[in-house]
């Protein structure tokens, strides 16, 4: 089943203790359609500006990634964040943010992407989340990411928006900014009583939790050895659940389970070198492999 | 197959958030043998002053501990130490330390111990480690804890250690501190090449990682929603885990890895109360029955 995935497009510049680069691909909606692309046929929503290197493009498109509903805006620039890793490499500090022709990205679904049966809204304001989401006819599954500038700043537009999902994703300190709970087990539940069926709190490098009436879990994070530039992981992650769910075309609690487990497993790909770089080099079978180790490494 | 420990027996003063407790019964020994008690005999050495409340001992005895080695001075008081919480749960600053009859402890062990298959060296420091493990025959399988301190001001007694043990047992800031890497995977595989055959890295709430030459894994911790204090989580886990070891005389890549498993289940127990008060009120049918819920969830 394809996956429609509406978000950020962007040019990064990311520093690491070790390395820096700059102006490299990047941004939810890539990471996520990238990602899930070893799975099932995706589709990408987003806008980028008239300084969009085409090879980007390229490169999605050569993953079979639908790019159709890439938006060109004529002489406006893309997207760009900069950001800094600690010695740690799980917190980092943004140092620059342009959200040029993102600031005004107002998405229209091309017709054919209206009848999708898997959504999932990457990080972007909740307004413009549901406004994606009133395109889309009966939708199968709905899944969104936020992030604590809207928990700040749209409270309201989140509240209703949460109401609407079947899934909801969302990092360890952005559960504890939107519940108050410092508790993740709490918090994550607390989430879950706003409305979504399922939550998913991711924690880095300590993997993610999942939340729904049927079931609470745990898992860790695959154990990389490798962790070059952490910029992405969630997204990625994100993009392997849900690439997973819309190639099974189920989302029964075995299949979310198996789901979050492939969205740890191509994560920590990710995170083994910058921008796509290291996932270029993959295919489905060394996902599959490091599944059957991750696997593996759970059972006792 | 009994199992031997060698630490400290304390009074703790913990303040959390929204609770405190003073003058309760702690220490790395007591939280040690009490974890690993549900799985099998368990000798305890330690020392404590006149002022240590006999209720503490007949406590530890009522679960079959076998507390002779445990060591009164006359006229002298018990370690004690106390300690707050951040709202995190996690992080915690030490109030106050008065080591007392630990400052001095210098452990003989009882004839009868000598010959224990099973030796634990709960957080002392290595020089004392030593000491005791130069008193044991033959023993099957050594492991130690260690802490900051130490590698800050005995290195080179942790090395002559590190060397004469099995496994080892230390949490993510000592790891990170003791090898000068930042990740966790490659700091583990860096402190088993210092000698230990086996390396277990506790992340606190995130769970637990295990480093030998054959097997690299992570198991998250339980989730419990009831976190009311840490305190001695780290102790009990390895109670937990060296129980498991020594109730079925071997381990093996398999037998190791369930008991972390066990390690992580009693210690997600620990804490759910301050000192024993949860441990308590469970027997060995609680922890089977969250140690099924726990290879349930980790099972896809």
């Amino acid at each position: 089943m394809p996956l429609l995935v509406v978000g950020s497009i962007a040019l990064d510049s990311v520093e690491t203790p070790s390395q820096r680069r700059e102006n490299v691909l990047g941004g939810s909606a890539v990471y996520f359609s990238y990602a899930a692309s070893y799975f099932c046929g995706v589709r990408v929503v987003g806008v980028v500006g008239e300084d969009f290197p085409p090879e980007h493009s390229a490169l999605l498109a050569g993953r079979g990634i639908d790019t159709s509903g890439l938006h060109v805006v004529p002489g406006a620039k893309t997207f760009r964040w900069s950001g800094k890793y600690l010695p740690n490499m799980n917190d980092r500090e943004t140092l620059e943010v342009h959200l040029n022709v993102f600031e005004h990205f107002d998405p229209v679904l091309p017709e054919a992407y209206r009848r999708c049966r898997y959504l999932f809204l990457a990080n972007g304001s909740p307004g413009v989340q549901l406004k994606v989401l009133n395109q889309v006819v009966k939708p199968a599954l709905v899944v969104a990411d936020t992030m604590d500038l809207w928990i700040h700043t749209q409270r309201d537009e989140l509240m209703a928006l949460l109401k609407r999902l079947d899934g909801l994703v969302l990092n360890d300190s952005e559960a504890r900014l939107l519940t108050g709970d410092e508790n993740l087990v709490r918090a994550g539940r607390a989430v879950q009583r706003m409305g979504p069926k399922f939550v998913v709190i991711k924690k880095g490098e300590h993997g993610a939790m999942f939340f729904s009436d049927h079931q609470t879990f745990v898992l860790p994070a695959y154990p990389t050895p490798e962790v070059v530039d952490p910029t992405g992981a969630g997204d990625s992650f994100a993009g392997g659940m849900m690439g997973h769910l819309a190639q099974q075309d189920r989302f029964d609690a075995h299949t979310l389970k198996e789901a979050l487990a492939y969205g740890s497993v191509v994560a920590s790909f990710n995170v083994e070198d910058f921008s796509l770089d290291r996932m270029k080099q993959i295919g489905k079978p060394q996902i599959d492999a490091r599944m059957a180790e991750y696997r593996q490494m759970l059972s006792f």
